[in-house]
């Protein structure tokens, strides 16, 4: 029995429906358009509540829906970072529950290429998922505004977005290398274009105020291996007793580059990395990193996703920021207080009219 | 002028103007389809030869091809394998040079997940690339009878194949091994629809028959470095002196899982990988592995899709096969001669009563 207490100019929405039937909007569309995905006895209540109402579907709306591919798009920046293959998989597992196929595009740390595939990909999905995006805000902004978007790993005004919480995973490393009495930190960064790389710079510098630990910034370099490696170099000509690498295939690059110089880690410098990847557990000596929970973030942002492609609205305010933690392992140990009895020999080389100073 | 020697009835085909130009069928179908992708002066001899025999473009083939979307879909067993992003760059290289966008789907090991994407995703693609599909012949026949098909990492009949030479690799391994005086060789299985496992487990065989090496199989296991540590059990509960593992990261689970029950690799135990990711180099010790040029192999099989698109008939002889080599580094070494004095201390807490043999 239709409801004519309202006004008849005022359509009944989706969100009058959920506010009565006392379910979330998304909900009340799924119980319309895949009612076999909602318990039963709610299924039949919201149907009650939206007669009683008189609310009618979207007939384009119901269209749409049924013409659409279940499909999701979900951008990452580098398929040969082991981060996204975590996010990959947390993100696959959301989307499967909802009976959607995830089409992956690697978008190479290139901006060109990132945004050339999803031009090419947006028309045949329902949503998409963008893992620290290389492309500047308003391109975006542009794609949100065709399509429902989540960004993951960025923070951006005005389109929905997950991230982890790197001013924490900073200073966790920060009060960690200045427990162990190290009093300057050089962090060797990442790609300009990364959101992380910037939010985590700025984060140690605000940790090394407040700790009264100096840091300086080395790079940026690749984010690979070979990128850390590149940087033992730098930090060969410019010393350090504690790093704090962009991300954990730079610091195994450290480890490497600096091993191969004769450079005892942790004996004459401690690196910290970012993310927990596999390998910080296999490399020797075990890296210690802040460990982020890369699959419940990429789970995170796809079950936004396909809540805003049922109709709900994207939030929009604050990101959704995930907790992390700093797992110590054995490539951080105390400053060395007595250099003079005990100096790492890429130190001994240097001319001795240099300044014995670490760090300028 | 047209050439009116030849009978009406025969339609001239693209592979008539190829002949006559010199040049390959899929230059002739780039040169009416892309001629910007074509050199100017060997666009303008096809033009003339094609005028010459009286060639027409198919106007449906044309107006395909003109709306198609430049997109190949690329469907990978398993994105936690770091051997799968070595695939993934080689394809989009050599797809980027035709201005194709590379659409990932990540099968989780699961032929119906595998199934499923393609169905949702084969619309909107110009063809497929199949990395170590899980699906069964009759599935991938029956895909590539709708759009261009290549399988990579299998070898079957009436489909276009690459894959390296893992009898080759499998060999190389157990020569290794003998040379270091191993008599026994256990072969730790990776999935049983995995097509490289079958293969290496049988050239295995084959290898230690001709060089006098007995060999068994133990498994199968997750291709993981869990499903290696589960592995690790079972090998100490039947010990051996030489192991070819699956994979590389099955050989880092056997490591890790080994080494935590004090067993030495590779004083107790040689082991060999297969694949040469980048953690073979990282692990301790380092992983004798047999290396194949996946990278490579990704190029190819996106290389040879392209002409398949572009009109070429596909390459369903032998498959192409490219080469492998064993990369030797610390875990393999010279069988223990002397096992009553340097008695590993897993045999040693096996009970008297049972026998004294490494080998059923």
């Amino acid at each position: 029995m239709p409801d004519h207490s309202r006004p008849p100019d005022k359509r009944v929405t989706i969100y009058d429906v959920a506010l009565a039937a006392a379910v979330s909007p998304s909900t009340v569309s799924r119980a319309f358009s895949r009612p076999s995905r909602v318990n039963s006895e709610t299924a039949e209540r919201i149907r009650q509540v939206a007669e009683r109402l008189g609310y009618r579907t979207n007939p384009l709306a119901r269209a749409l829906t049924t013409a659409r591919t279940h499909m999701i798009a979900l951008v990452i920046a580098d398929i040969t970072n082991p981060v996204y293959a975590e996010i990959v998989r947390g993100a696959q597992e959301a989307a499967i529950g909802d009976e959607y196929t995830t089409v992956l595009i690697d978008a190479q740390e290139s901006d060109r290429l990132e945004r050339a595939a999803i031009e090419r990909t947006m028309s045949t999905v329902d949503g998409i998922v963008l893992a620290s995006s290389r492309m500047s805000d308003s391109a975006i902004r542009m794609f949100a505004k065709q399509r429902p978007v989540v960004v993951l790993n960025r923070a951006i005004a005005d389109v929905p977005c997950v991230v982890t919480d790197n001013p924490r995973g900073a200073r966790r490393a920060a009060e960690h290398l200045g427990e162990l009495g190290h009093d300057h930190i050089t962090y060797v960064a990442g790609p300009e274009a990364s959101w992380p790389n910037g939010i985590r710079w700025r984060s140690l510098l605000e940790a090394g105020m407040e700790l009264e630990i100096k840091v300086r910034q080395i790079g940026p370099y690749s984010p690979t291996i070979e990128g850390g490696e590149r940087a033992a170099e730098e930090l060969c000509a410019r010393p350090a007793t504690a790093v704090l690498a962009f991300n954990d295939q730079m610091a195994i690059g450290l480890i490497r580059g600096l091993s191969r110089k004769g450079v005892n880690v942790p004996g004459d410098v401690s690196i910290v990395g970012f993310d927990n990847i596999l390998a910080a557990d296999i490399v020797t000596p075990g890296l210690t990193t802040v460990a982020a929970p890369f699959y419940a973030a990429g789970s995170a942002a796809a079950r936004h996703l396909l809540t805003m492609i049922e109709g709900a609205p994207g939030h929009t305010g604050r990101p959704m920021v995930l907790p992390v933690r700093l797992v110590v392992r054995q490539s951080t140990a105390a400053r060395n207080l007595n250099p003079g009895r005990v100096r790492p020999p890429w130190v001994r080389q240097r001319p001795a009219t240099q300044p014995a100073a670490h760090l300028p």
